[in-house]
């Protein structure tokens, strides 16, 4: 099994919802770096599973539609907590409907999984592993 | 499949046994930088599937046992080499217990796996992951 | 010259004021993982520079006033940038006072020098460095 | 599981054929920090998985062979680009020969698995699993 | 003092010229992991040093003239060896001309440094220090 | 000014006298990631400051006599705290004969700086600054 990874990062506002939280329950924030694995076992006609670039393209996409924001405020997320591990499943199934669109090339449509990990310090980090689903 | 993932440290001292170790069959140190990663496939009610402040108290907790100390005179080590990868285990069980003793939370009952990684350095480092035994 | 650094972090919400920051005027947040470093000529009479042990929890002190904080609502900031430079030096002369009142212990009078570096993300961070004010 | 990781690096120069690679396919070159995972589900009597300093020693005696080289004269790759992911597999490839060969140790036929990934910079990776081949 | 840094990468081939340098004679290659750090006594009207995404940006087009390259066939380095440190100053001599051009901004005007590191491995870096000179 | 950096590890046990130390006064040990940076104005023939290959062996030679060791029964050190900034002195002053000794070449005769830093952990470390005496 071949993966290829990239990694950019976003920087959010967000609360949580919960007594356990604690101060985490006020307004605060967070510089997420992202990992985005993608995963398969063949290599196409150029000897890649993905582009690098042009991975390293689609995750920015994905991500600068919540960089820069108070996720609070977003309606995707509404009555949510945007926890980390929720999140990496959020860029998680965002990548994959990209790479269902042909977006990674056609060399993707082979890939089996897409790990996503955000990593909100240098001491805690969460991820989401997604299977892909038939295309 | 999600996980949350909490990084700490510890300071130990201890020997090898065998003549393979070389050098490291004198009495020496190491500082293991610890990652524990705990692995499930749902968030609970709060959308996390642990929570982070409350994992990392954990570790803390089960590293300090061992911490600051010559593991060639603890009891629970007598007669074996306390390698990278058996303490990896060491820890991940003893986070098993503490998770099965309910102090990750309720939502943690439905973990299927702890992975524990001990970096002994910039260049080794060992990992046990232990699935979950039915509680 | 000796020098002894220790690491923390913090997780804060804000926004910026002027075009030239682009989507950064929005309200959004960033992790930042702050290394602090105290430099002077000496070692005390234990052998130190000043107590790792001690300069954590000093760190910590003064982080937690900013963790989990929205900065564009502390009075401390009203119409300024919180910038990563910024905090940096904030950072750097709430340390200085905290070592001027004796927190780092007496062998800390000897200090020369503060720096505080803030890592906004992994491809970018901001320094203060501070000469110490004589006591 | 039990895993034992290390970490060397090499320097090597090529290009890539296809006009998807951009400036790519111009002479350039890369330093892969190299990471190679042992896995296996048993310690040996020394309480280990694999000898650390063997598997560095093995790990860099593979690396040897490609280090300082423009790989585009090299015949072992004629007509195939040296992709991330490709060259991942070759180390993967030549690890399990040496574990074959008996150089890792009588205990490491119990291993079931060698990961490797090549960190081609601070922002993209690729890694290759082989399942081990019955001996 | 402030100091605000950026970090980017180049991917290079080149060869060395004298017995000292061993294998490295051979024609290979490097990543560079570059980190360009900005340093100066005052904060301009905004709260910044410089701002990030313009050094972010001016950091990639300079490296964007080296990359993908092979130095060896390069006339700015003809009968040169294009060592880390070397190249560490070319690049440092480069951003501080675009200071001086104005395109970091006329607050860069107070900048008194520049320093520059070569990222080439996980174990070995240079840099070079370039006191800026009056404009 | 340029800087050649190039890193190595070592592994030791010692503990430490003073009831500040807490828990540190019990046997115990650290793994200290080592950077030494050798500092100077001026490339030699072969534009190079030190040969980075020269001074990795340099530095695991300065180690090797520390490594796998418990540092209270070392001579050199009785009657000390053998602190991580101590330490770091230790291998600058080590570091120094060397370089006046001869074996980081002749161009070496013009560094005016080595600062050596002890990573103790991923968030603790210390440093020495050795301005080069006079040879």
């Amino acid at each position: 099994m071949f993966s290829v990874n990239v990694r950019d990062h976003m920087m959010i506002a967000h609360s949580f919802t919960g007594e356990m939280f604690g101060p985490a329950q006020r307004l605060h924030g967070a510089t997420y770096v992202v990992d985005a694995t993608f995963a398969g076992p063949r290599l196409d006609g150029d000897g890649v599973l993905v582009d690098i670039g042009r991975a390293s393209t689609v995750l920015g996409e994905v991500l600068e539609r919540l960089n820069y924001r108070n996720l609070d405020d977003e309606d995707d997320f509404a009555g949510q907590n945007t926890s980390t591990e929720m999140l990496a499943r959020v860029v998680a199934d965002r990548l994959m409907s990209r790479v269902h669109a042909g977006d990674l090339g056609a060399g993707a449509s082979t890939l089996e999984k897409i790990v996503v990990t955000l990593h909100e310090s240098h001491v805690a980090w969460a991820s989401f592993e997604r299977v892909m689903s038939p295309q």
